[in-house]
């Protein structure tokens, strides 16, 4: 809670620089006259909300109060010129909504007419940005986490002039961007939205952005429904977001007490809510997210918060504005009818007839961030050394950071396993502890990707099953992001099935525009990280336990996309293709096979997606056209099946060597033997198919 | 927090029957001397702790102490013989978890040692169990969340006689059911656990069964590692808990300060976790949870506590008992070296030499419940009659409801769109609504099925990759959970990519032992949620928004592993492999081909794991070795690689079509043209094939 100093260093202070106007054009507003009434009438309310809590303030109340008046009495009208603008803006988001659904036949107009109080109010009055400039790096930011709200931000924009009104009427439709959920075809749009819950771990992101790397004053809203703080996500996200001590992060929970199939679980608790943020270490306000001036009180007091970010709990009616709407069941996802049904409700939906102009306020000019680039490092290891690939993982993450200051890291209390501790004792301001949260873990990454950072986010590969959805929105919202996985499949040994990554790459793999690399060695991984960083979109770099010998020169180029020949000979029988630890046992198996006479070849399939088909096609054509995948996965889904689409249909014979079954503790390799991974196995299944 | 009325009531009415014994063999523990002591002595303890926070009973604070004192005077002696013995016990753990880890080689010793107190006072003194019956209905569950303090939990076992201590040391052995984390090849395993932040949801299920379904008084005790609380799971399992009023489920949380990396995210600080399950609904105790005491006045005081679930913050250390190993870092997950280093330790670990036998209290007889089969009414549908499979489904589930006592179902807050409403309709008993969680709906599902059930939970298809983790280590657990994703593929239409299912065959397929079922009419959808039922393991069914015609007669059955011919002729150039809306375009194209004087093949595959690998050989061998897959799926990991390994090595070719870009908003028809689907697109392929 705030403090008395905190208190008088905001009256004493106004924060005239972020107070939002209502100047005329061309009027600079920093230095308007119109500041002076909003923050006298925020610092009155906000006098007497904090006076409640505090009873020590209490002597210097009254004083504190009449100051708030003082400067708030001469411009009164001028107060009552903005409520009016606002509540008219109000009413244009739901007239918007109505319209736009349906025309649509479809959508979630009551939920759009629920928050359009809030979101004018942040468009309008809070929010600087520059309606020209999507991607100024100093805009504020705003997420709609409650994605089916889509209209109303579609609305938002067309007030602000960013789409036109008659643009709004094509929602939903193939031939237009304005989707049933925002996705990032929109320019405005940052992070696609509509899995709820994930929109809050992609707000943190840009708030650790703006306090610990671009140092910017931008500050980051998330809109969210109050049925999806059920979300665990969103709860790992409000857990760091506390623990960052993110006080440019506000959430805003609009509960309009209904879900898609009955009332959430609080109802109209605003409380409840109040106390699960605060119990995470949030600043948490209860409003009605009807009352303008609450509304706008509540952005300056969290704006006034040090050290805490701030949960606006705005407690609303579904339906707001159209009596037979409101707040009543059986109206989630269905729009008006047109005719009668709809005009009866703009009916209900008067303009006070006033018209303003709005000034938005702009964002503060930027300096330029360091963005000077050096060659990443080359590899330094011997032929034949002992390294394993999650080793150097940490080794190449270190010389990428070196060598670009856009790569940031993150890990989810794994760092030392996963080597991503090397980079945090390296570079440790761009290191961000995710502790044991997956799906924040990767949301938050979106969400500095979103701010021109290359996040490298790393956790045991089967982990990231945790953020699967985050994963698949992360795809929609063409996150540049790379997940690191180490721990893959049954070599990591005792630890068992729990902890072995063996259903990955059937999930990264089936990730739209994904690219899954697998190194097999300290050299590829070095290489393969370095790729990672200059493809733009999502990767997915699969590390191993174990130690592996070195099979690569410093100098050997790799590409996304490609493989690598390790053995062949012109008498190959047939290619054995893998990657990883594995690929070491094909090379044993290789040797084992060679000494009784049966040459067989052996290719690193590093790039799993996209796959070198026309390497393997090569490979199958000059050794009988036969391919065995060994892979450290379950049959369905990883390695086998991208070979098996890569040749399909030109008659090659693909044999997959993959776990089937459950696996058990035990030593690496008495695994490996067991579920039919190791040399021996690869011997004898060769033995059988040549 | 207790009320006055609450606290006289447990003073009047000890809980004799629940409080734990030392009774010697042979003495029925319910009226021994000895649960004078200890209720006296834990009422002694409870009331200094609830008068701190009730002033209102400060009143009678000292005449209820007096009289908590005069019970338990005369039993000192007794008493400290409890505290002896469970020390001990405590102590014993503690040099079983060293010995069985360094005898491994690896695991995480420490970890163990600072629950050993919370754990031999549940085992020992707290929880009622039959150590010669694993399966007793009525046993306390217990839940080992940190799965990685798995020695602690066998040792436990090894003093309560279920495993032998020589048994101990062969943890981690490939040969061993003990492995690393617990799985349920072991009988007293319920629930796989090891993969953090999941264990509280499945003690979730089984709480909810004792509560609302079989009406047992057992309770269920959930240990949490503290790192793993930042696991959003844990917070949609408290939040369902406390919704549920779950006061039959004690968290218990061991706050020993250290994660795996580095210290957690609130250090010792134990209020900081009291605050987060008080912010959620739960009664939080914060004990030292290293003094016995305080253990047994919290889980005296969870049991007292009505209405709503307990969770006990255990401030431990990390090591416990040890002193170069207490509080210090550097110490996760290694185990002790043999020779001087354990010996070393186990001299700071002696035993107090009084050995008593330990008289574990026995679980309450129960009635039988009811288990009583009917048959499932059969489907009642006219063939070409427009029904989408996702009603058929709340149709089916109804069905399998009626016939099967033990089926339940749940959802998370799409009820209305998977149309498991309509079960809740007719078994409001036993139906639980899970809200937007569903990491949790998963979990707790597994929880259920874990107690006889068989849970039903629904949502989209997408969504269940939230749960992708869970889904996984509700496969380790072989849980009996049958998942049904409605709202597949681009034929949802308006709602946009976030909505639409599109890789949740590859994660399903990818789930070992999984039964993956694609029906395409509401008679397959009916007979397959009826296969699911009598299937004993994991399930998934993908159902579709839009409504298709009825293709099969009531009477057909089907079965898993098999496909169905839905068009065939002698002359048949090609099979298009199907399933799901898409089976309706393939079967419109055969018309269309057939004006054009093309026959083909049109094969439903329903069972897309296992495949009907015979069928899809025969098929292709009678049309020209040519199978065309059309699937409303990415690309990767879907029907047609299912469809590639069944027929792979065979000489037949197979052509993919699927979605290769993410979609956008349109209406369903033109979705699946965009995106390759539709007939005429069907049309085009062929033509271009034959």
């Amino acid at each position: 809670m705030s403090t008395q100093g905190e208190l008088l260093a905001w009256v004493v202070r106004p924060p005239v620089q972020r107070t939002p106007t209502l100047a005329p054009p061309g009027v600079d507003s920093s230095q308007s006259r119109f500041n002076g009434i909003f923050s006298a009438r925020v610092l009155r309310i906000l006098v007497c909300k904090v006076s409640r809590i505090h009873t020590k303030i209490a002597p210097c109340f009254h004083r504190l109060l009449s100051l708030a008046d003082e400067l708030s009495e001469g411009f009164m009208s001028n107060d009552n010129d903005l409520m009016q603008l606002l509540a008219d803006k109000a009413t244009r988001l739901r007239i918007h909504s109505i319209n736009s659904t349906t025309e649509a036949g479809s959508g979630h107009p009551t939920s759009c007419m629920s928050a359009a109080d809030v979101v004018a109010t942040l468009f309008f009055h809070v929010m600087r940005y520059d309606p020209q400039n999507a991607k100024h790096p100093n805009n504020d930011r705003f997420i709609l986490s409650k994605g089916h709200a889509a209209p109303l931000l579609y609305a938002a924009w067309a007030e602000a002039g960013i789409v036109t009104p008659q643009q709004l009427l094509s929602l939903r439709r193939i031939d237009s961007d304005l989707e049933g959920h925002p996705t990032p075809r929109l320019k405005w749009v940052d992070v696609a939205t509509g899995s709820l819950g994930q929109g809050l771990s992609a707000g943190v992101g840009m708030a650790l952005n703006a306090q610990r790397l671009d140092k910017l004053d931008y500050r980051t809203y998330v809109l969210m429904g109050d049925g999806e703080t059920a979300e665990g996500g969103v709860w790992e996200a409000a857990a760091l977001a506390a623990y960052y001590k993110l006080d440019n992060l506000v959430g805003i929970v609009d509960v309009n007490r209904l879900g898609q199939s009955q009332a959430t679980m609080y109802g109209a608790d605003g409380e409840a809510y109040a106390k699960k943020f605060g119990g995470f270490g949030w600043h948490p306000i209860v409003i009605d997210g009807h009352n303008l001036e609450q509304i706008i009180a509540a952005f300056a007091e969290a704006q006034a918060r040090k050290g805490q970010p701030t949960a606006i709990i705005a407690l609303t009616k579904k339906g707001k504005g159209v009596s037979f709407l409101e707040d009543k069941e059986g109206w989630h996802g269905k729009p008006l009818r047109k005719g009668e049904e709809v005009e009866k409700a703009l009916r209900e939906l008067p303009l006070s007839g006033a018209s303003r102009p709005v000034t938005i306020a702009k964002p503060s000019p930027t300096t330029h961030a360091n963005t000077v680039r050096k060659p990443v490092a080359v590899p330094e290891y011997k032929i034949g050394e002992p390294v394993a690939t999650r080793e150097a993982y940490g080794t190449a993450l270190t010389k990428v950071g070196a060598a670009n200051p856009a790569v940031v890291a993150m890990d989810g209390d794994t760092k030392n396993s996963t080597f991503a501790e090397k980079f945090m004792k390296a570079y440790p301001d761009r290191f961000f502890e995710g502790f044991i949260a997956e799906q924040n873990l990767v949301g938050f990454s979106v969400g500095l990707s979103k701010c021109g950072k290359v996040p490298f986010a790393s956790t045991f590969g089967d982990f990231f099953g945790r953020a699967m959805d985050h994963l698949r929105m992360g795809a929609i919202s063409m996150a540049n992001i790379k997940c690191v996985g180490s721990h893959c499949g049954v070599s990591i040994g005792e630890d068992g099935p729990s902890q072995m990554a063996l259903e990955d790459l059937a999930m990264f793999r089936a990730m739209p525009n994904a690219v899954v690399l697998y190194p097999s060695d300290a050299v590829s991984t070095e290489r393969l990280v370095a790729l990672a960083v200059e493809h733009e979109g999502m990767v997915y770099i699969r590390t191993s336990r174990p130690k592996n010998p070195v099979l690569y020169p410093n100098e050997e180029t790799f590409e996304i996309g490609g493989s690598k020949t390790l053995r062949s000979s012109p008498n190959d029988r047939l290619t054995v293709v893998s990657a990883g630890v594995t690929i070491a046992e094909a090379m044993k198996a290789c040797d084992l096979l060679a000494k009784e006479g049966i040459a067989i070849r052996v290719l690193d399939a590093y790039s799993v997606k996209p796959i070198d088909a026309k390497g393997l096609l090569t490979a199958a054509a000059q050794t009988n056209g036969t391919l065995v995948v060994v892979e450290e996965h379950y049959f369905e889904g990883g390695l086998g099946d991208a070979v098996l689409n890569a040749v399909a249909n030109n008659g090659v014979q693909v044999f997959k060597m993959a776990v089937q079954e459950i696996p058990r503790s035990g030593k690496p390799e008495e695994l490996l033997e067991r579920y039919g991974l190791s040399a021996s196995r690869i011997v004898k299944r060769v033995k059988e198919l040549v």
